[in-house]
């Protein structure tokens, strides 16, 4: 693909962006439907392919969220660097926003390029940046530390392992090519040059475009339809569900959202040996399609009142479906937009795979933090899972025009 | 998508194949070319999607050797149980025939299936098999072990991890989507029972359909295009090169083929701070497109006598591309079909990321084996890489009707 291909590609995508008023979401509903022809392509079809599809960098929210479900992902926290602070913080945050926007553009990260995405497109490619709560203690910005980072509280289910959970600084990574994904990573690393090291890094990966006709409700690794019940853009709080709203204790968080990390390890050895009339009942949907056990499609609600011939509830009172619906909630709601992952054979000779959980929301003390605590009480799928790593990051809005991400707060 | 159409779609392929009085490559060059629609999608066009591509699971030769790269990939080894000797090795390759030729199709792997790839066609999935030296001392078959199948010589920069090397059973799965990958490789654990153990596992990757228009030489994590050499099905001799042909000492390895698998850890810290003229001199290559140092496109050939205006060969004595030169190697040639990995970060720090080399070929004597001694020698990449796992499997040819892969071994 020539660069003027994809500049072209660009600009179109971005009118159609502005045509809708909106954010990346609607850029992603556009990839979404993209048809690709492998080999040799006229140049006019350049926009549709896997490949092309670009994501912007500025807007109202950062860009990672509200996208589909891209084929490749990784995670990795940074530390700030013994000594490093505030300024190196700004500069740091500076030198990421750059070759993030380049990146996600399809451009080379910069002179001594890998080379690595060569040959592809951005392939929908997202880097996303937020701050754990240790970033305010090592930048002296404790005061504008926002409530909504205060610790999540321990779970009963949880066995995290301290060494992968939190950090001062957390990138998401996301492209539909896992060459254009690992790219981004080396670059990312890189830029941290002296400022920042490795913390923790983990990689996931969801179905391929194309895999499937159906609409992307992600399966996870437990062969369940996983995300049915995720708020949707059309309903009218979404946005004030999921992104902070203006006019909130710290300014700086206008648009952005909190970002709650879990790496849920599935002990699937234990899990398979269920047959799956009993999966279906520990999730309280149908496997096939994840419809509720009480029948309809999968975007159909629970009927949580209806009883069975033995007089007992058809969704089981410790169904994963019953106890995590928002109804049983108080409404609360997080958008979740997972990795499934899959690292080899763990030491105790098990798979270590399971899903890298992220829920996004306006507060996951309103989110969250009700729910797992619901979940850890009596969710019959407790015995199947393990939270093995756990991290908050509070990630703020999208960069506007000459923006760094995180300017708002490093600035103010 | 409806197991109508997918049983449709998979006469419509084999009829291709037919016709091409081919192997699993027609249909594999015939999956390339699909067209790919996402969403909604006339039925008729389900043949051409990612998912939908089917790989025929009998035939001359295995599938997985002649097929495009895969987006996904898991390797895995076994050791037969103690115990378990020729008898459950042939119960055991019926299990895993039955399962892989099911999977393949993308039929679900039995009864209590895990689901993980319901949604998804079989998205080019194949399931290979093959067998290690210590396979023939577990079964008795000493007499029909290959003396192709003789270890592989030590090299110098070998450091290899005897826990993570060769093996009784060997199977790579490789797929266009990863959670039909992961499906496969958990069904094939499942059906190891208690005849077989999990050795070592490892995954791997390769670029998505669709991420580039170009055709899909391989690009490594070091960002160089890799594979150009490759020999080429319609090469006179290709067949006998890659394939072992019939007449020889062991007559049940007819149609079949010798794997080098080397697990190849590339040292990115070290190589990604070589400026790319540094790079493309180790290599011999242009990093932008794999053309050789001495100008054409990618698939011209080395000029190796040429000289620079500094008297120097253009192509140094040293560069990689110089020294695997089949011209160089008395025309030994193997068929090169990696994917990459990328396991996080390594113990040291370092990105445990790199190449899982798998190279095919009639005799690893005249295909592997001289190629590295003479890269062992004097290779300028040998700095930037270490080869940390090894193994050689004898893969039988394909399955013809009603047999099952090893049948010609086991019960000859």
């Amino acid at each position: 693909m020539s660069t003027e291909n994809l500049d072209i590609s660009r600009r179109k995508l971005l009118g159609t962006v502005g045509a809708a008023g909106a954010t990346g979401l609607a850029l992603g509903a556009a990839g979404g439907a993209a048809a690709y022809a492998a080999g040799s392509q006229p140049a006019g079809t350049a926009l549709a392919s896997v490949g092309s599809t670009a994501v912007p960098f500025r807007g109202t929210h950062q860009a990672g969220i509200l996208q589909p479900l891209q084929a490749r992902g990784h995670l990795v926290a940074f530390d700030l660097a013994p000594g490093a602070g505030r300024k190196e913080a700004v500069a740091l945050m500076r030198r990421w926003s750059a070759v993030a926007e380049r990146l996600m553009a399809g451009e080379p990260a910069g002179p001594g390029d890998t080379g690595v995405a060569l040959d592809a497109g951005p392939s929908s490619l997202t880097v996303t940046f937020g701050f754990g709560a240790s970033f305010f203690d090592r930048t002296g910005l404790v005061a504008r530390r926002p409530a909504e980072l205060d610790p999540l509280p321990a779970f009963s289910s949880d066995r995290l392992d301290a060494g992968r959970s939190n950090g001062d600084l957390w990138v998401q990574i996301g492209a539909d090519d896992a060459l254009v994904a690992f790219h981004a990573l080396r670059a990312v690393q890189k830029e941290a040059g002296a400022a920042a090291r490795v913390r923790w890094q983990m990689n996931g990966f969801n179905r391929s475009p194309g895999a499937t006709a159906r609409p992307m409700t992600a399966r996870n690794l437990m062969g369940q339809v996983d995300g049915s019940r995720n708020p949707k853009p059309s309903e009218p709080d979404f946005q004030k569900r999921i992104f902070v709203a203006a006019g909130g204790d710290q300014p700086w968080m206008t648009g952005g959202s909190y970002a709650v990390v879990r790496r849920i390890r599935m002990l699937l050895d234990d899990w398979e040996k269920l047959p799956p009339e009993r999966q279906e009942r520990v999730i309280g949907r149908r496997k096939s399609d994840g419809a509720p056990l009480t029948g309809g499609g999968e975007t159909s609600e629970l009927d949580l009142d209806r009883t069975g011939p033995d007089g007992k509830p058809v969704v089981p009172a410790d169904a994963h479906a019953r106890i995590s619906a928002p109804e049983q909630n108080g409404g609360a709601a997080m958008l979740r937009r997972p990795f499934s992952f899959h690292d080899g054979i763990g030491a105790d000779g098990t798979p270590d795979a399971g899903l890298l959980f992220i829920a996004w929301q306006a507060d996951p003390r309103r989110g969250f933090v009700p729910v797992q605590r619901k979940l850890d009480r009596g969710d019959a799928l407790s015995p199947f899972i393990r939270h093995e790593a756990s991290g908050l990051f509070a990630v703020p809005g999208g960069p506007g025009a000459g923006e760094y991400v995180g300017q708002r707060l490093l600035e103010a």
